[in-house]
C-alpha cells in the first residue's frame, strides 16, 4: 500500500478513502464548532480538522465509519496533518470495507495455522502436546486474528500468530546450535506465552483492554487457564508447573510483570526469543520507512532510540 | 519461656533440653571430626560445636532430635555460641516433645477460628461469603497451624491465622473511620491473601519452599485457586475478578511480586493493613527483647533499621 | 455543591458565579487579544477563553474577583473548557463571597478543636502534653483554617486540622489493637507533624510557598521550633528529642524529605497513619466523582493510578 | 574428566595430581605454621590445608606447581575442602603437564580457525572483509587460545574463539529468518567485538587485567585499534564508523560499559547474540553438573539465580 | 546587548534586526498559510508567527537570513511571543552581519590562545607537552571558535576555549593547596578533554551532531585520536595511557558516558574541575538575569532547580 | 611515624607499645579461652590473638590501656595479624601516653585557629560575622580537637578544623576566579557546615554517635542551633535563613541527608568545595601509602575504587 496515508509527504495532495478511528468535537477561536478526526488506512494514521462542522457532520463522521477525502498533507506543530478540501461518507457502491484499512501480517493465516499444527505434531511429550493442542483448538479463530500487542510490535491483524510462528522457527534453529534444549517445552511455552491476550484485549480490529485485562493481566490469567485445562484433561506432574512457570516468567523480571524470573533453561530462552523477535519486528518496520543515510523515528519501546540505516547496507547482495 | 536459650546472656550457664535444627560434620585443625549443631527452643536459636565427635554422636545428634545439654553461653566472632560440657539424647521418660520447642502464636487456635468464623458470618455479599467460607473449610487445619512467613514476621505456629485475625480487627476499625469501605470485599481479601502459602511452604513446623512455591509463588497459585473454586461453586461476576485482584495486588508493586498494583480502594487498604500488622509484629517482638534506653538488633525486613526504646515509654500508664 | 462546575458534563449549559483564580492575556491568530481565565468554585476548576477582550475586560476580570457567567461546558484537547456566552463582574447586591467558592473540610471547626483539646487532655506525660498544648494555643487560628497541602490530599480550608483529627482517631483504635504503643508520644507527633506548614505556606485560601518554605521546608522548621519551645518552657530530657525525631522522620525516607527514617515505634506508626489517612482522603474523593463500573482520573500522588469502582460495591449495605 | 576434583562428592577418597593455583602461609591456633592451597584440575577447584608445614613445604608447594595428593573430600563452613593425607611434588617421570589441568573449549582449534576463515571468505563487502581479515591474521595465535572472560562464561582455553564461532553460527541462522540483516557487518562485528580482550588480559592460562585493561578497557581500546587499522589499510567511509560503533555499543547500555547504545540494526543484533550465547554457555555448563530434579548453584552473572532441571527433560528424545 | 530580544518584557514594543534560526510553514484555522519563525540575537531567542504568509514570504524569510522587524512582545501559553507588525529582509546597506547575532565568550580569542600557550609552555613532562602542543596546533582555529556544548553551559562562540582556560586557572590554584597534584598531567587532561567535540559537532555557529558524533561520541573519538597522535609522534609509555584515561573518565561514571571512572588522582580532579566550572558558568549567567529577591528560571542541567538571589548579596562589597 | 604498626610488612618482627582499642574473649577449639585484641597507634590498626589467656590477662588487657608487645606480623584470611610473642601492660615509667597513639592533623591547632579568626575578621556582613564568631567562640575547644568524621576523611584529632581551613583557602581562590561569589556567606557556611558534629559525636579521641546524633543528625541539629543563636543575638532577616539553608543543603541531595538541595549559588559552591576537599584528603592519604606503579586499597567512600599512582608522577618536579 505504497500510496497509503502513511507514505504521503508534506505538501502532497490526497484523494482516497480513509477509516475514521476517532472523532472529537471542539470549538474554534471564532466560536464555530469543528471536528478533530483521526483517520487511518493500513499504512498509517493522520490527524485532520473538519472546520465549521454541521450537526449532520457530527453524526456522519464518527468512529468506525469510512470517508472519501480530498485534501493536502500539511504540517502542524511538527506533525503531519491532513488539510480537508472535501469529504463524504463512503457508499455501499464504493465497495470499500473496514478490513481494507487494517494492517495485516505479511504471512497468510493458512500458512500460520499450518506451521502451528506442524510444531504441535513434532512434540513428543504427550502431556505438553495435549495441553498445547487443546488451547490452539479452543482459541483457533481468535489466535489467528488477534494482534500480539496494542502497539509497538506485531500490532496488526494476525500479529499474535505471526509472532508465535517466527519464534517457533527461531527455537528450531537454536535447538540445532544448543542440542540440550527441551524443544517440546520451548514450543509449548512459545505457543501459549501470550495467549492470555485473547482475554486481555477486547478484539482483533481496534483492541482495548478489558476490565479483567486491566485488573489481572494476561500473565496471571493464562497461568490460571493452564491450571484449569490440566485439571480438565486429567494431566498431573511437573509438565503443568513448568508450563505455568514458562508463561509466568516470560517477561523476565518482576518489574516487567513476571513475579518469578525464568528459573529453567527453556524459560530463559523463551524470554530471549520473545525479545529478539519483538525487536526485529520493530526495527525492520521502522527501517523500511527510511532511506539509507537516514535515521528512523524514535522507537518508544526500544528505549526511545532512533536507528541509523547505513549507506552501504546490503549493497553487495545480489 | 523466660529461661529459654534466646534469653541467655554471654557467660551464663545452661542446663536444659534443646531441639536439634541441623547437624553438620566438620574436621578440626587437629584432624579430629566435630559436629556443628544449630539448637533451638521456643525462645530462639544458638550454634554449638561438639568437639571430637564419635561415629555414634554423628548418628545420635541429628536434625529433629532433642538433646539434654549442659554448658555455657560464650561468644564467637561476635555471635553467641553454646559451649557444650555434656550432652545426651532425650529419653521417653524425659517427657519432652518436639512441639515444646516451637514458638506459637500468643492467641489460642480456638479463638482464631472463632474470630474467622464470625467475620465470614458478618459478610452480606453471598458470592464473596461462599468463596471465602469454601476456602476456610477446605484448608482449616493447615490455616490454623502454618506460619505467615518463613522469617521476619508471624514466623511461628498459627502465625498465618494470627496475622489474618489481627488484620480483620484492624479492618473493622477502619470501616468505622472510613464508612465507604466495602467490608465484605476487604474481609474476603484479608482471609485469602496469603492462603497460597499453604502450598508454597512444605509444612508448619520447619517450613521450606516447595518446587511449585519456588517456580510459581503463592500469589499466582492463589489467583489460580480462586478461579477454580469460583467455577466449582458456579459463581460468576465481578466478585471473582475483584477477589483475584485483591490477592494479586496485595504486595503493592511489581518489584515486590504483584504484577498489578492495587486498583480498587479495598485492594489498596488490604496492602496497607498487611504492612501495618507485619511491621507492628516485628517491632513489638524486637522491642520486647530490649530494655528502655537500648536499641534493638537490626531488623532486616525493616530496611535493616535498629529501633530505640525511649526511657520514658508508657511510664505514665497505670 | 452538586451543581458546581466540577460536576458539569460536556455539553451542559452553565449559569452561575465563579471565582477567578488567574487571568492571562494572549493574542489570537486573528490578531485580537483574549483572556485565558481559570475559574473555580468549591466543587472544582475549569478553563475559559474570553475572546476579543477589551482593555476594560483586562482590568475587570482579574484574579480573586468573582464573575457571573453563562455558557456551555465544551472540550478542548481532551480537557473540559467553559465556552463563555456572557460574563459580568459580581455586584455587592449579588450577595456572594470569596469563601463561598473555596472547598472546606466536611467537619466543622468547632468539632475539630474539641477533638484536639480532648486528645491533649488525655495525655499523661506532662512534658509532651505541655509542649503540644503550647503549640496548639500559639497557632490555633491558623491550625484550624490551613489546608494540609497545596494539592493531592486535604487541600481545602481546615484540611490540616481535619487530617490531624482523623489521624488521632486512627491512633486511638490502633492503641486498642497494639497496647504497647505510647499513645502520648503518638498523639503529640500527630498534632505537630505538619505544623511547620503554617510557615511553609503563605495562607489558607490560596496558599503558595514562602521563601523559608522553599529554602528550609516545614520539617526542619518544625524541628527548630520544638527546640525553641522546649527551651522556653524549660523542658529537658528525651521527650524533646523524641518529639523532634517524630516530626523529622515522618516522611519515612531520606528521598522523601526525612533525613532520618523512623527509629522508634511511634515514629514508624506516625508515618504509616499519615500514609493511610492521606491515601483514603484522595481515594474517597476521587471515587465519589465516578459511578460504579467506572475508573477515576489518574491520581498523581498515588503513582498515577486510575482506580476502579466495582459494580457491586456496598450494594448489600442497608 | 569425570573423576576430576570438581566431580568428587563429600566423603569420597581422592588420589590424583592437582595443579597448585595459590599457596598462602598461616599460623594455626597451636602456633604452628600451615599452608592454605587452592588446587585445580580441568574439572574444578578445591581448597586444602597442609597442617604443620615445614620450611621445605613452603618452597615446594607454590603456585603453578603440580602435586600428587591422596586424601578425602570433606566440608568446612558449607564448602568442600580436601583433607590431605599425603602430598608430594610431581616428578618429570610422572608425565603430567600444566596444560592437562586447564579447561579447554569442547571444539578443537583447527575447527575454530576453519569456521572463522570461512566466515571471512563469505563476506562480500571488501572494506569490512579486509579489516576483519587483517585483525584475525595479526592476532591469530592469541585469538585461538584466550578465554572470552576471566570468569562467568567461556572462561577456558580457546573460549574467545569458541564464543565467536557460536555467535557466527547463530548469526547465519538469524539471517535466514530476517533476511534484511547485513550479514557482512554482523560477521565483522562478531569477530572483532571482544578482540580488545587480548590486550585487556595478561594471558590465556591464568589471565589477570593489564594496566591498560584496568584504565581504558577492551571496548575503547578496540575502537582505537580499528581506527588505526583503517588508516593503515587506507580504508575510509561509513564501514569504519559502523564497525567502531558495533564494538562500542555491544554491551548495550552506558551502565554496562557502552557509551553509546546500539543505533543500527546489526549492532542491536550483535548485543542480543552475545547475550544469548553467553547465557546458554553458563546455563548448559551449570545444568550439566546437576541431576534432573535438582537446582544448580547460584549463577552470579545471571542475577544470582539458581536454575531447576525438570525431571522429564528430553526423556522422549531418542 | 541590554536592548536585545532576550531582555524585552511582555508588552514592550520591538524594532530591530533579528537572525532567523528556523522557519516552518503552517495552515491557520481560517485555511490561510502562516510561518512560525524562531528569531534570535546574541541576547536570546523568541518565537513569532507571520500570519497570511505569501509564497514570496516563504522564500524570503528562511533560516540563516536576517530580518528587520517591528512589533510587540506578547505571551502565548505562558511563553513570550513576538507579535509582528512589519517585517522586511535585511539589505547590504543595513550593515548587519550574522556574527552580530551570535553570543560570544566574554574573553577575547587572543587572551584565550595566550593563556593556552602559556600553560603548555609551563609543562615539564616532554611527552605530555608534545602531545598537547600537537593537538592545539592542529585544531587551533576550531578550538578558538567552537562552543563547549550545544546547550546548558559555555554554549557560545569560543565557549570551548573559554571553559578550558577557566579550568586551567582553577587547576593552578588547586596545585597550590594540594601540592602533590601532577600539574602537567592535569593541564594536558584539561586542554584535551572535550577536543573530540570539534568532530562531534558540525560547526561553531549553529552546531548539530555529526553522524560520527551520534554513533561514536566525543570521548571514544578523542581516545582514538590520542592513540594515533602518540604513534605519529613516536611517544610510548604510561603518559599515553594516562592521557587516554583522563579523557575517557572525565564524565565520572559509566551512566554519564565514561566507561571507566577516574582511577588516578588527576582524573578525579579533572572531573571535579569540569563540574565546578560548568556549574558556575550556568549559575552566574542565570543569576545575572534576575534581581535580588527573585528566583531564576529552572536550570535543566542542574537537576531542574530554580536558584534564589539573596537580597543582601555582596551589598557590603565596595 | 614510619615504624608504626600501619607500616609493617608481613613477616617483619615488631617490638613497641600499642593502644588497646578493644578486647573480646573467645574460646578456642581446644576449649581454652583467648583474647582478640584490636591494637592501634597513630599509623594504623592490627588484630592480634592472645592465646590461653588467664583471668588476669582478661582484666589487664582491656580497651584504652597501653601494652608493650613483641611479636611478628603474619597474615590470616588475607588480612595482617600480629602474632604475639610477649605482652606486658605499660608502666608509668614507660613514659607513654594515650595521645601518642592517635593520629593528628598535619597542621598545628594554633595555625588553624589563626586562619579561622582571620577569615571571620575578613567578613563584612555584620549579621553573618556575628553569628559565625559567636559559634566559634562557644565551641572553640571542641572545634579544634574533633575529627571531621568517624571514618573516611579527616578522621583524626583536629580533623574538623583542618577540613574547614582547607575549604576556606579553596573558597578564597574561587572568589578570585568567580568574583560574583558572596564570600561572607560562603565563609560562614564553611565554618558552620559540620559544627553539628560536635553534638552528633561523643568525643574527639574515640568518637561514637550520641543518641541525638542517631535520631536527629548533625544537619537538623545545626539548623536548630542557628535559629537559637540568631534569636539570642537579636538577628533577623535573610542572613539567618540563608545560613540555615547553607547548612541544610550541604550534602547536596535528599538521599544524602539534605532535605533541600542547594538553591543559592553559595550553597552549591559549599557542597562542591566540601566534596573536593574530602576527596583530596582521602586520595592523598591513600596514595601516600603506595609506590609509583601500584594501586591503593579500595576506598569505600569513593565508590570503592582503587586508585593507580603513575610511574612518572611529578618526576619532573624539582
Amino acid at each position: 500500500m505504497k500510496n497509503g496515508i502513511g507514505h504521503h509527504a508534506i505538501g502532497e495532495p490526497f484523494d482516497n478513502f480513509l477509516l475514521i478511528k476517532s472523532s472529537t468535537k471542539g470549538v474554534a477561536s471564532n466560536g464555530k464548532p469543528f471536528l478533530t478526526l483521526i483517520l487511518k488506512d493500513a499504512s498509517g494514521e493522520i490527524e485532520a480538522k473538519l472546520w465549521e462542522a454541521t450537526k449532520e457532520d457530527e453524526h456522519t463522521f464518527v468512529a468506525e465509519e469510512i470517508a472519501k477525502i480530498t485534501g493536502e498533507v500539511s504540517q502542524y506543530r511538527g506533525r503531519p496533518q491532513l488539510k480537508i478540501q472535501s469529504i463524504r461518507p463512503a457508499q455501499p457502491t464504493d465497495g470499500v470495507d473496514q478490513s481494507d484499512f487494517l494492517e495485516t501480517a505479511p504471512v497468510p493465516k493458512e500458512d500460520l495455522i499450518e506451521r502451528l499444527t506442524e510444531a504441535i505434531f513434532e512434540m513428543k511429550n504427550p502431556n505438553l502436546q495435549r495441553m498445547t493442542r487443546h488451547f490452539v483448538k479452543t482459541y483457533q479463530e481468535a489466535f489467528l486474528t488477534y494482534p500480539a500487542a496494542v502497539k509497538n510490535h506485531h500490532e496488526y491483524i494476525s500479529g499474535l500468530a505471526h509472532h508465535v510462528v517466527s519464534m517457533l522457527n527461531l527455537a528450531k534453529q537454536l535447538k540445532e546450535l544448543y542440542p540440550d534444549i527441551d524443544l517440546d517445552l520451548l514450543y509449548a511455552g512459545i505457543i501459549l506465552h501470550d495467549l492470555g491476550k485473547l482475554k486481555e484485549l477486547s478484539g482483533a480490529a481496534t483492541p482495548s483492554y478489558t476490565l479483567e485485562g486491566k485488573l489481572i493481566g494476561h500473565i496471571p490469567m493464562m497461568v490460571d487457564e493452564i491450571g484449569g485445562v490440566a485439571k480438565e484433561l486429567g494431566i498431573e506432574g511437573e509438565e503443568v508447573t513448568m508450563l505455568q512457570h514458562m508463561v509466568l516468567s516470560h517477561h523476565g523480571k518482576a518489574e516487567w510483570g513476571s513475579p518469578k524470573p525464568p528459573l529453567i533453561r527453556e524459560a530463559e530462552l523463551l524470554h530471549l526469543i520473545d525479545l529478539v523477535d519483538a525487536k526485529m519486528n520493530m526495527l525492520n518496520r521502522a527501517l523500511d520507512k527510511v532511506q539509507p543515510g537516514e535515521f528512523t523515528d524514535r522507537l518508544f519501546a526500544m528505549d526511545n532510540r532512533s536507528f541509523y540505516k547505513p549507506l552501504f547496507t546490503n549493497e553487495h547482495d545480489e
